[in-house]
């Protein structure tokens, strides 16, 4: 409720227009209107290409279903992060034409008119960094971005990626993706002027420690316009890539 | 060198209008004029606002001074962060103009026109983590962003947030910094549809060990939208955030 | 053995009612009994409604039904944490009476007169974290507190906490768990002027460091007022919410 | 705002005893109200005997001495932490009355009326933590509550601890400071049925690694009714235990 | 070979009593054989009760038993720890007499008279911590030592320590196991003038993080006179307080 | 595309002997040629006895397989490290003359005539060790080179080091492979003056972390001389090892 | 108070010797009495040889010099460790036979009739290593062992250990002092058949981490009979030294 | 004494050409001769031109000077790290022709006549790097290799690697030195078929924990052939190049 209608408010109920117990049920709750508006505003995100998303490690294969039916009927796509075959097999009979990624355990729900704008560009170092880099580009796929892969360009062969060049240099935002040594964010953010989300993953042994190598490297990058999300977290970098994607869109 | 240009001096030498020598001299320099391209980017990008920037820790007082010198012949704004009053007493001895920021320690040079675009808001938590946040306003400011500030609003006192919801609803994009727990940049993601580069900072004492728990907070927040730079690093954040602010105005 | 038990027996020695060898064998022991006093003080707790606990974990199925049996004979309500389902069926065969919860994996016995008093109010930040909630809430219901919740409050949406502000004014102790970056004691915490006992849990991937990450936030939190317990142990801040919480009952 | 005073509001609206305007600024500000409610709240804690509080590390002479002359201006207690022997004759010179404790470097302002209330026992182990307790110790005091010490008490004289038994069992709530191994809390614990605030110090060397070591120990604990609070956090722990401490005078 | 022996060598070979390459032979492993005498004083070590001993995690059963096999017929007693049931199996068949301890996992053969020495004091914490303590009480026991058992005496109830206190002051040296917060050393070794052997155990969860937080408390012990090997190293802390108990034999 | 093959191309596009668009094709990639050069410096390695080396770790049976073959296809020696017992099955069916060492799960094929030059001594603790330094060993097998055995010689044992003093003194450099304390490499390296390069492995419990003990200990090796590699990574230290061999050989 | 004590009291009381409430007053304090044999316990101690001890980091040279003249005045051996060259000139004004001891920062006062029994050997790796070394002889003797050094025989070069075979043999028990690596105290403890005492110090730099590196490597030694003290706790290995030591002269 | 000289020995003594006694104290040393066959080994390494190396850290300035000194009388090169200027001008007054290195404090001095082989080249990613690259460079040269530098090549700006590539393809062995992220050896390693020495430093702040970050990079490098020294081990790495460099002289 803003100014406006808050004062048209009181001026109706000076008016008699509207009683005293109605008004104040409507300003009682006003505060959580307001941060309530917060939820009309993701609404409003939603409207433009963001899906509701739900996290299933640690749900059960009951749970996820009810909740993805639940979304799905909102209209707007629905994404699942970290599903199981099971869990697919499960929302495919009640949502026939969700989809299932594989390799990210992602369950995903396109509905109405799909539209991808901008340019995301999702680069990973090694094959056993796919799944994590799918996260990333599923996840802004269905948020409405348009993505390009540059997969198995780690830093040990340089030129696979200086090859690439031309893929870099178009792309509005580059999500990252390494482990081990976490050093692709670096070489690639020296090559761009764009912002850089870097994606450690839990790719590798011994000292790469579960992907505290990759995630202390990528942090301590000498180049920048790198940052830097947790490890293995690929929904989170898509996401934000969506988000800075989005920005090169709005005033269009 | 593009194809095009590529194509004209191969049809020069045909034509014998340009020697053998001279084209073997151009074509074999060409892997490294292809790398030089992206030098030339960089500077394009200094048109656009970006400054040269020099860390001034480790460096000794005519080092910077020679440095700052030297790259302000090039007519861009200048930046120099972690620089000693000392730093800048010498550097103001031959740029007369450079100004200087006690909290960050931030020497900077305004030349030609100054144009501030877009909205990057700066939070943060606590008034300790007044000089990073500082580093990071400056740094964006100098690039040529629009950057308000919001300050002292750590999560121990909600209200003092909400009461500037406005704030946070306007800006493209927000850096927030903060030392101890590192809450402030979940909440504040919590409350906006925007990127948040949050910064922690290397503030408390004990169990903080100097901005770790703050670091691993960040890493491991619940909401989505939220990057990570290192410890401290109010610079990357406030490169970052100019970065993605400025794909706001690209198409433009 | 109290100051007047022990001028009561020094009177019957000089009075010849009580031999001088009788006499040592009852004082010799004296430490002890005295240590003894704190047993029972114990027991005097217990009938203040103080369970005796079982810690499952480690023990096999036969060890904690003995166990569990013996204790149930004290007459005093008996609690059992860690406990799988398969040790509930083995003591529900002999104390038919004992309840299972399984989210937690506790088994609690109440006997005679079941009286709550006071307001603990356990609350937390995902669905995740429910377990260790329930762990906490369990326990402080069968030591006799009176115990509301407060669920899936976590601080990426303020507006869910902010609307129960009436639940968290009106309690007496809090317990607060989340896992993650651990954030919303913190913010808690600001919002009441009461102890506020934070429970980290073992929630999230990557650099959550199996808890770590929620620990050290918690212990750095900017809001005083609040204390830590071990990751995960919800048992301990359900014991700890009941000491607090019993001591607005001590005078009346 | 309460309902009662929202309804009245409007009645006068409705009225035209208030205008539209004057209900317009009352009702905008409502959300903020109710937020600042908790400040309110926060006063009548202050009315209650709790102290503003100067955390004064990172703040400069100047900064301590003019906050702590504006909150003495409010008539209740001031406490200042961490404060230099520098900052307290700069304070003193404004308000003479004020009062500096050396060994915690904490200075204290008693305004109006001391009541005392309660019993906190602060309890450390060797010499070398005395200033951590002192810190939790006039931190209670300041606030109101009645404080004994009982210091100097280390695991590896045991005697000590038990000679003071009737000390442990008297006090509502204990602050147990210890260093090195942190083994203190614990054996307290074990010897009282009260809540036990342990504050782990960062005294030792070498595997001490600055208080970790005493840290996890205290997280550890096998003693149920232990909760921690930051290494060195004197102030966090003397704060929470008048928390609980005054939950036993709150309904009398 | 000591000097004696290698003088009547020279001597024979000037005499020809013994070959040149015959003497060469022994004469060039010498510096081996002298190195060899420390495998001789092993076997001494042997003769006074010392067995040889297995360390069975990552062998194979028939690895194990043909081990033990071997070393069996050598004479002296056996030792195989961390050895499965199915290895035991497996040795028993061929070495019958062979005697399993199911909780430390160990398969001890007691071969000729067995006279066991000195005074070793077991002490441990909890039950869980059994495993470990019995791994030493075996070890000791095996390698000819008089062993006593004091457990689950942990510090958060010290009567059952103190009321042990002649079991304390009659040893010659304790092996004191304990998990979790691991204070028990340090409360045994202020009560005792002997040396302590302090085993942390895995015993915990969250913070205990596997055993480190018990390993750093007994590192940090205030007690002088405590010593400490690895988490869940029984054996080491039997053997060593083997070492130790002998040396009150050694001159008798 | 060196400089003399550039300049004939030149030539003949002058000469109408290559067309334009050839040349340009040619010419447009040479700065990925000449990274393809590389490449072709890889072929050389190759052809001097380098493998190959496919880590089959997170790689499918079928993957493996398929690469495996690929490469064999190429005529040089293959490797393919972490291999399971079922994929080497899959690689025979269609590799017959494949071989596969069971200890350090390596799947290996030797292609036209061996010749191992040098020497290289691979050295391990204990025979928990073996797989790692089997791994170092028929690395550096496959790519060529001689190399010596040296195993079971853990520090605690030094006459075994010594008695093989000339096994140490002729190896032109040295693999050093030991868990738990990782003290062997500096015993080692103090004993010859070729390069040592050192192995970690995670063979320990406890505070051994994994091998993290070790990998520290030999990081601070106070023997000039010694490097160090990953946890576990005999490959690594096998192909660093047949580098520094063949350098030996390549001036002949 | 004995038993025999405790009966001549009761008979006392029941001959009317004593009076009830001076019997009350003696028995009531029987508890810390006999806590209080422990005290005299440790004064027989001190009569065998044991001195008080001070450690005098953190206090200043007033109260280590009144400290020291206070437990000088009891007769026995007194020592003061991590003492400055300040405190020690301070304490020779009043106790002009005090003695310093530079490289360890030991103060000593030898009262009486100095007796050095058995053999303890002090072993340590470099001269940096030195200060903990002498700081671990030194209290070794002025508790009145006989203590002989091996210094500077780092595992790097063998022979000098070697060459010194007889000392490791003669030695009762052995302390073995080695930073960076620390590998000696396994190299050590293979050539002996006494109990090693090992200290890590933190001598070294990176990845020595203080003494981590070396404290980690002491714990993991595949040496059974080896037991670890703190980082550079000369002391702490110097007094279980010394009470291991004194058990081979106990029945004498 | 070699098998041959020990077969003579025997022989004079058959034939009574040595006496018993002087036989006997010839054999009896022969373990610490052989041993001492290291020393010589050792001085043989001098004589190929690697030098004595004086670690001066903890040093005072006259050990340093009479080390010095005394090393330089053996007419071998000698080399003092971690000297401080002060140590210098000590040195320089007994030394004249001693040479100091400011940037990485080395103190050389060369005897002799000077020759270089071979081919080591110092890369080095930054500025701040400097001091670490030189300690290698200098330790290199003064053992008698040929060292070229390749400095300020950070993997943010590539071109300036790449347009070096001909130094990196004739080296015979790289040192690789690099800060913060640690990321240039695995590129520069992807660039060659030769051994990388790789050497973190504790350039950083922040998450760099001091060298850590780029320690961990280097241990996870995904190209085989990099092994690591310890951080800021300019000198480690250095002498370890100069074994490896002249493996490629030894033949000749």
């Amino acid at each position: 409720m803003n100014r406006e209608q808050l004062k048209t408010l009181l001026q109706q109920v000076k008016n008699g227009e509207t009683g005293i117990d109605e008004a104040l049920a409507l300003i009682k709750d006003m505060p959580y209107k307001e941060l309530g508006f917060a939820k009309i505003d993701h609404h409003r995100g939603l409207r433009r290409g963001f899906p509701e998303v739900i996290y299933c490690a640690g749900k059960t294969v009951e749970q996820v279903t009810a909740i993805f039916q639940s979304l799905a009927a909102g209209g707007s796509n629905v994404l699942a992060t970290r599903a199981s075959a099971e869990m697919y097999a499960s929302v495919k009979k009640v949502i026939p034409q969700a989809k299932y990624y594989h390799l990210p355990g992602v369950i995903a729900l396109y509905q109405g008119e799909q539209k991808q704008v901008g340019s995301i560009l999702v680069v990973c170092a090694g094959t056993s960094d796919l799944p994590v880099a799918e996260e990333a580009a599923v996840t802004a796929e269905v948020m409405g971005n348009k993505v390009e892969r540059l997969y198995d360009v780690g830093v040990a062969g340089l030129h696979r990626l200086l090859m690439n060049w031309s893929l870099l240099e178009k792309a509005r935002v580059l999500v990252v993706v390494a482990g081990m040594e976490g050093a692709l964010p670096s070489v690639v953010g020296g090559l761009v002027d764009k912002p850089v989300v870097a994606v450690p993953t839990s790719v590798g042994y011994g000292a790469a420690f579960n992907g505290l190598a990759a995630l202390l490297a990528m942090l301590n990058s000498c180049c920048a316009g790198v940052t830097v999300v947790n490890i293995d977290n690929g929904f989170g970098a898509g996401y934000t890539a969506s988000l800075i994607n989005k920005l090169g869109e709005v005033e269009q």
